[in-house]
């Protein structure tokens, strides 16, 4: 529970190797994960390899850590395995569709986030990129994803050269509720929202920015709809291209 | 660690209380999981009225578990108050697309399954209910969830009445690969399924459902085409619904 409560991002990491015994230790406890009628549909391609590394960093908008992590794992949604073993076997697979994508995209998820909480309880240091699934093409031809295997999240893993101050969350009551939805009033929004609005680091984002607000830094410059709907179309195009073309 | 190795899907409760204390920590520790630019795209709903219980019920297909746990909790992608910050701030949010929703429902995954990995540590037991997805739009409107939140899972919790067996897992080689996709052949198919149906339940499942071998239990029984058709026009209806629309 300590590693819980006190877990921050690790972004930077030590020389310290990551050995296959311990990240093989890691991945088989992830596996033990509540996954999709016990199908376990993920697969995790691990990369250790220098120039495979650099290979992929552009889809990760070179992202320090893409590289410097001395592992980085593209965890996937995986329907590849379980349809080949079902056409094995004279059944007839029913999974090329938007819901079979979501339930293998849940899975990984899921067995993504133990092997986070795994690892980190074992010392070492985790970020995850989002850039995955704005780039999954790019990513699909760089590791050879066949159809029905699409990447969801990339976890860069190793031991922490620097351990950062950790980050404001917003009180529980905010994105807590009992019952039915209550949903938000503009004064709750202020105040749920005033203690992450009062850091001096904040402040200094939106100075550099050169906004007005913090919530400008976001949609203006870090989250950006014309970025939105461009990944959007990218990753719609994916899962057609992958085999998930029914919706 | 140890829970971690030795967990296993919780789906029958003693009478045994969840105190709010304890379900607040819970969800304290859950809120310092990864989340896309701190933003927590997520919302819980908790459940503990008998009468919403039974409510939910059917969006749950009546699985026992969905009335029997003592607390239910609806796991929500939640873009709706980061939106109402935004504008609350003078900020034009581009969040109503695809890409937006992933990161939510992301999000709301990790968040959950930390929840899980730290309610098992405490000695609660958990049982993700899969059926969030297939009826997202009959779950939206006994919650009264707003526009740009979507259930993503819900997860029941209580202590454990049972604890049953292990289930089989598929050996890590099967999931791992190194550096690039190695894709499978069919003695690979054979050799990492051999356990899983080589097991007395499955032979018994195989039988009660009058098959001719496991894999068309999945196909023709429990995870059907017609069905996840069916489920991917709803949970893509509702996706545009709640906001997401843009492609």
């Amino acid at each position: 529970m300590k590693s819980l409560k006190n877990r921050r991002t690790i972004r930077k990491y030590s020389d310290k190797p990551v050995s296959d015994k311990l990240l093989n230790e890691l991945l088989e406890i992830a596996a033990r994960t509540s996954t999709t009628g016990n199908m376990q549909l993920y697969s995790v391609i691990v990369t250790r390899d220098e120039s495979m590394k650099a290979t992929l960093a552009p889809a990760h908008f070179n992202q320090p850590m893409a590289t410097q992590a001395p592992v980085v794992l593209t965890i996937c949604a995986d329907f590849n395995r379980f349809n080949k073993w079902c056409i094995l076997r004279n059944a007839v697979p029913g999974y090329d569709n938007f819901v079979s994508f979501f339930n293998a995209a849940m899975d990984a998820l899921f067995f993504a986030q133990t092997f986070c909480v795994a690892a980190e309880e074992k010392g070492l240091g985790i970020c995850y990129l989002g850039t995955t699934t704005y780039n999954p093409d790019k990513i699909i031809d760089i590791l050879a994803l066949p159809k029905f295997v699409i990447p969801v999240t990339t976890i860069t893993l190793g031991y922490p050269e620097v351990i950062p101050p950790q980050p404001d969350r917003l009180p529980i009551e905010s994105f807590v509720h009992h019952e039915t939805y209550n949903d938000y009033k503009p004064q709750d929004i202020d105040s749920y929202y005033s203690n992450k609005e009062s850091l001096p680091e904040n402040h200094q984002f939106i100075k550099e920015n050169h906004k007005e607000t913090l919530a400008q830094v976001f949609t203006d410059v870090r989250y950006k709809k014309a970025d939105n709907e461009h990944f959007s179309k990218v990753l719609l195009e994916t899962l057609k291209r992958q085999g998930f073309h029914k919706g």
